[in-house]
């Protein structure tokens, strides 16, 4: 590997000092004047006739400049059938949390005031509620129309792959989406099969827990051009969605990214559209801000799922043949990664034969939305647990099983294309000697009391992601270089687009500057989201650093009266390569580009990309947990995160995707669930209900970073948000059965359901 | 000439709809929470020892937060000598205006009260007014130091051109910079000359005179950061300076043009750093807005200047010799156009010998600033109406005389630096027809009474300002394209670049959007001025938009399956040339550049240009006026306006350029002077006392544009700003001797100088 100057190494993140110091604008921070402030009234059911509206009593507090139902605001495309362009109820509410009344008001205490005020009569009717009674030829409708198109959000984080091929037969009247995945004989290859294993796997809603809530405030020029500043993964298609759902053209529309107070995912444009036209209708300022509780019932959430799982093996080992049935419940609109999670399911292995059919069920609940790793992380709960049973059957290890048939370059997906090159095998083999310490230090320990421990381990990766983008590397007259993005920085991307500028350039890394523009005038990036920034943003940064070197050195080249390819520039100053004392400084060079009358075009790089290779990524993981069984409580002891990141630009930061999305994925395996009771209202509605893993259940987890060089991201870096989330459920569910010899099959593995495995009747205790 | 299909046109302007119905926002417009109010003491003396200030009283008015002088503020270079660095008086106060203390308040009306009781003690010394008695050895000394440099506003406007060659002799104290301009034996060609006539000239200060007086508004990030919003002709220009006189880095100064309210070259910074100062200072937000009054005071006006000339010629009207002394008072600062506007005396005719020698002298007066045509204007009204002098003498018709010997491509200026190609010759013969009419309807008009009509004309030029730049032209989403600049529309200069763009492209004028960055993210442009925006920025939006057409071309080639060179985008549309129905739109294009998965790189058109070649040009004027010999009121009754514009991109534009500049040269000529007591007190405060042109003082006026292209600019066209004010003053003159018979030496022409002169020895009356 070439030696690097500045990419490779750890550096704190530029985002850190406004952010510990508090001094971050978020947009919640932004103090607009004559700023109204809008609240929704929110179904409080599932499923409803709106009966009758009267907004009189509320339109009649102080302060309050307007009540409006989505009939009264200008959206271009009533009833479209997408979340996007329709946020409100119409004359029905699908769910409990569908807006139905947007109250305008001069402060929030009066539009809260107004809330209570707004009288809704309801007709409410049955709501479909779970996914699998939903699929149920008596369900109730969740509503009329059936859209069969796959969300964007799913192509957004899908990353591609392609899906399956569609089925023309009747469907259950709640299906929006449904895909079959086959390749072989897969009822002869389950017969031929030595072993055959099944299980079902169900895991629940969750949040993606992001500690701002949905925000947007919305500015309008009395011309009639909005300028929307909002918490948001992606300025260009948030952009594009509000101009359609205002029926505006784009160039009306401004979206200004500010500082994103998490997102996972889950902000990829949802109130955004419903704020501007308030503040169209009203011809002023809003800022509509999410309560705690509005985000927990009226934002996009990761969606429930079930998965039936059939494997079949070969008495060596082979594992042969995997037949699944995937349903995913998108709530009241589609939006789930149905697509990407039964693309991923049969795609871990060398399988001869699969057959997976999935299915998107709507019903009476908080609408899909996307949460790191979508799709993936609830197909790699079904399948690596499935695989585990299946070693447990034939007798092997666990890591030997997978080992042995663990995907590689080539190996066909469920939808029968080869991955490309891929580092799963490498991180296997990274894991394996943890992996046997885990095991030889759960054999040392004490079992005589309650307390039993287990080891359990699994595998998944991500496809990654793939975007155009532009990025600018402009000089500066101080000699330092401006990189000029259209990019949110959601996870400490700019720190690594920050190295990559300076290592391309020659350049200290104080001298880079990191800025953005705007909607429309910015460099066109997409979303931050899907493990793709860093690989498609990063190459262009990459590109426009080296384009804006190449501009210097030709001016340096008469400068310093020598060839180009005499020249480098190091740590800032252009040398003559061999002939050090014959150097020119960047300020001398950016002299000669601006100011009255001087002779050289001004240096200003321009990097794009368009990869259209993905560099999936994988991981492997190996925990430890000590599990109470009287209390049923599990502890995490131990956990090992090995990851293919390509090349770490960063690695301290890649670190601290990969920690934190091991915490997420405990998060999910033990703590964290949307509950909702039968009629369709949901339980969960703070952070009191809802358990987000906290410092206190983070363990000492040890971050691998394996690099398998992409051939096409920056350095040979990949994307590396999702994956580390993906393994999470399975290794802790597996490490679980390793210690009581009952499996869980639903996440969260709560402490109840830890001691109902034991005394139930699959329970071996 | 080629045919265009926008370029050539007249359209509106893209910013009148915003201003014409009163929603551009301007600086003063900008709500900021918890934003300052900064007022600043001026001194009402023009030369005073700074005794004491007590700011006790002032501190105590409710609303005040603080009261500061210069040494309290966080300047880097304090007594710097620049004005830009070292706004506020220190322990002297150098002209009446300058600023000594700064009140920052909650209020203006809390910082007005305040301003009252500030208590300074003055200890008032003799002051240097005028600035002939200002050279004389015994004169005043306006201040201790004496700075040498040229200024760097009259290098950015002056647009080069090489100063003449310094002196190594003993100077007055006050004189701050000189040059002597040479060629051959001077006093060898006068002797020779069959014909001298010399007179000496007098113009006074005049005011900018733009709507929107100097207003800045500056917020600073807890961080350390700051951005200035200000209604400036130049960000990065503004930025480097801010940061210069803070001692910041350049990359922790924003600053963002606000739409400006005229300036007219009066706002390359001036309040900025003083304004972003007191910010740093308070830790708040502050806005620093002029009164009328204090923009008379303190800002930066064009300068007062004396020209001594003498003009020889041989029989035949060959003009042969021009000796000359310029002096420009300077004010407290330097910051004249001495250098441009000693240059250009000696360049509109062909001499064979000169001798030029010019000085810059300080005065305790308002510093000097650049005015539309700086120096230029002056010495027009210097040699013009000598070079009629030398017609009268010679017996020869003005015309004619002009013609015989006026400058052309290869004709040495006063630097022996040749002209480049020039259009002034094609103005004269498109005047010439005109001229004579006017001349005939003279002729006809009774003048029986006390009514005299006469007739002038007067030509003159500028070199044309450069400066590299950069432009943007991106492809969005939905066919249209943004352009994105760094430069500032100054006057109009949005509307040309979108109608470039749009035939460099190919694209109906309404899908081409014009936007803009900040100094942070904004492509490089130089200051709106100096004629050289359309010149500069304007190539740059040619190749930029060229740039993103082979762009979209090189993706429409694998679509349409279509040679590059067969493809052609028309009206927005991508065709294969004689085959029309093969094509497809810039939507489809952009398509496949954007979203998750798209193989293109997004189109992003990048343009630099780096013109090292000036395109000077020239306008010829003439006018027919009526003097009352009664009452000396002079009325404009016919003008006529021919210049070089290159080629006009936009005609109705360019018109208004000239129409502007005529007017404003019409307000030099009769009305506008800033008026000085002899103790240094300035009396024109307000535009009660200033008398600028209103609508009722604008005669009709024929704008003739003549189209000498450019081998530079964007299709032929050059910089259209300065000229048309250049050849007002002297051409009014000229008709006003016409008509009299006695020549007005001084502006402005008023009543009772034009009566004066009747009256006077030098009267032929």
């Amino acid at each position: 590997m070439p030696e690097y100057a500045v990419v490779g190494k750890s550096i704190p993140r530029v985002d850190g000092p406004e952010k510990v110091t508090g001094q971050a604008r978020f947009t919640g921070d932004l103090r607009i004047p004559g700023l109204l402030q809008v609240r929704l009234v929110l179904s409080p059911y599932a499923n409803a006739r709106i009966v009758r509206i009267d907004t009189s009593e509320a339109e009649k507090v102080p302060g309050v400049v307007g009540v409006y139902r989505a009939t009264d605001l200008p959206f271009a495309e009533p009833d479209s059938g997408s979340r996007k362009r329709d946020f409100m109820a119409r004359d029905r509410a699908l769910y409990h949390g569908h807006p139905v009344v947007a109250v305008v008001a001069e402060t929030g205490a009066a539009a809260e005031d107004a809330l209570a005020l707004v009288e809704v009569e309801y007709d409410p009717q049955d709501a479909a509620v779970d996914l699998l009674e939903a699929l149920k030829p008596d369900a109730p409708k969740t509503r009329g129309e059936k859209p069969l198109e796959e969300s964007a959000e799913a192509a957004m984080h899908g990353g591609g792959g392609g899906g399956g091929s569609d089925e023309h037969v009747e469907l259950p009247a709640n299906v929006s989406s449904n895909l079959h995945f086959t390749r072989g004989d897969i009822e002869a290859e389950l017969a031929a099969a030595d072993v055959v294993v099944e299980n079902v796997y169900r895991l629940p809603m969750v949040h993606q827990g992001y500690m701002e809530p949905q925000v947007v405030a919305v500015t309008v020029d009395p011309l009639g051009d909005i300028t929307v500043y909002t918490s948001t993964q992606a300025i260009f298609y948030t952009r594009n969605e509000i101009a359609a759902a205002l029926g505006l053209s784009q160039s009306k529309v401004k979206v200004v990214a500010m500082t994103i107070g998490g997102g996972f995912g889950g902000k990829f444009m949802l109130v955004e559209a419903l704020a501007a036209a308030v503040a169209v209708k009203v011809g002023r300022s809003v800022r509509l801000e999410y309560t705690r509780m509005d985000d927990f019932l009226a934002a996009n959430p990761a969606p429930p799922s079930v998965w039936e799982i059939k494997l079949g093996a070969k008495k060596d080992g082979t594992i042969t043949a995997m037949k699944a049935r995937v349903v995913f419940d998108t709530g009241a609109y589609s939006g789930s990664p149905l697509s990407i999670g039964s693309l991923l399911l049969g795609s871990s292995y060398n399988y001869a034969a699969i057959d997976i059919r999935g299915y998107e069920v709507l019903t009476n609940k908080t609408p899909a939305g996307a949460y790191r790793g979508p799709g993936a992380v609830q197909q790699a709960f079904a399948s690596e647990s499935t695989v585990d049973m299946l070693a447990e059957k034939l007798g092997m290890d666990p890591f030997e099983l997978r080992m042995k048939n663990a995907a590689d370059e080539g190996t066909l997906r469920s939808n029968n294309v080869p991955w490309p090159k891929i580092g799963l095998k490498q991180c296997m083999t990274e894991l394996e000697g943890h992996y046997k310490d885990l095991v030889a230090k759960k054999q040392r320990a004490d079992s005589s009391g309650t307390i039993r421990q287990g080891v359990g381990m699994a595998l998944g990766g991500w496809p990654g992601g793939i975007e155009p983008a532009t990025a600018i590397c402009r000089l500066n007259g101080d000699g330092t270089v401006s990189v000029v993005l259209g990019s949110v920085d959601l996870s400490g991307t700019d720190t690594s687009f920050k190295q990559i500028a300076a290592e391309a350039f020659g350049m200290p890394l104080d001298n880079v500057l990191m800025t953005r523009g705007d909607s429309t005038n910015a460099p066109y990036s997409g979303g931050a989201g899907g493990s793709k920034t860093l690989y498609t943003v990063g190459l262009a940064v990459q590109k426009a650093a080296e384009d804006a070197k190449q501009q210097v050195l030709q001016i340096a080249s008469g400068v310093l009266e020598a060839d180009l390819d005499d020249l480098e520039i190091v740590d800032g100053l252009v040398r003559v390569k061999g002939a050090p004392e014959k150097q020119t400084t960047l300020q001398k060079i950016a002299s000669l580009t601006m100011g009255p009358g001087s002779p050289k075009e001004p240096v200003y790089g321009k990097g794009s990309s368009a990869i259209t290779n993905q560099s999936p990524a994988f991981a492997a993981h190996a925990t430890r947990v000590a599990v109470d069984t009287e209390t049923g409580k599990v502890k995490i002891l131990d956990y090992v995160a090995c990851q293919d990141v390509g090349f770490a630009i960063n690695p301290a930061e890649v670190e601290g995707q990969i920690v934190g999305g091991v915490v997420q994925g405990i998060g999910q395996a033990l703590y964290e669930k949307m509950a909702y009771d039968e009629s369709g209202q949901i339980t969960t509605q703070t952070f009191l209900d809802y358990a987000l893993p906290a410092a206190m259940h983070a363990p000492a987890i040890t971050a691998i970073q394996v690099e398998v060089a992409s051939d096409y991201g920056p350095y040979g870096a990949k994307g590396v948000g999702e994956p580390p989330l993906i393994p999470c459920m399975p290794a802790i569910a597996n490490a679980i059965y390793d210690a009581i010899g009952t499996r869980p099959t639903e996440v969260p593995m709560l402490p109840q359901t830890i001691i109902d495995g034991l005394n139930g009747k699959n329970g071996k205790h």
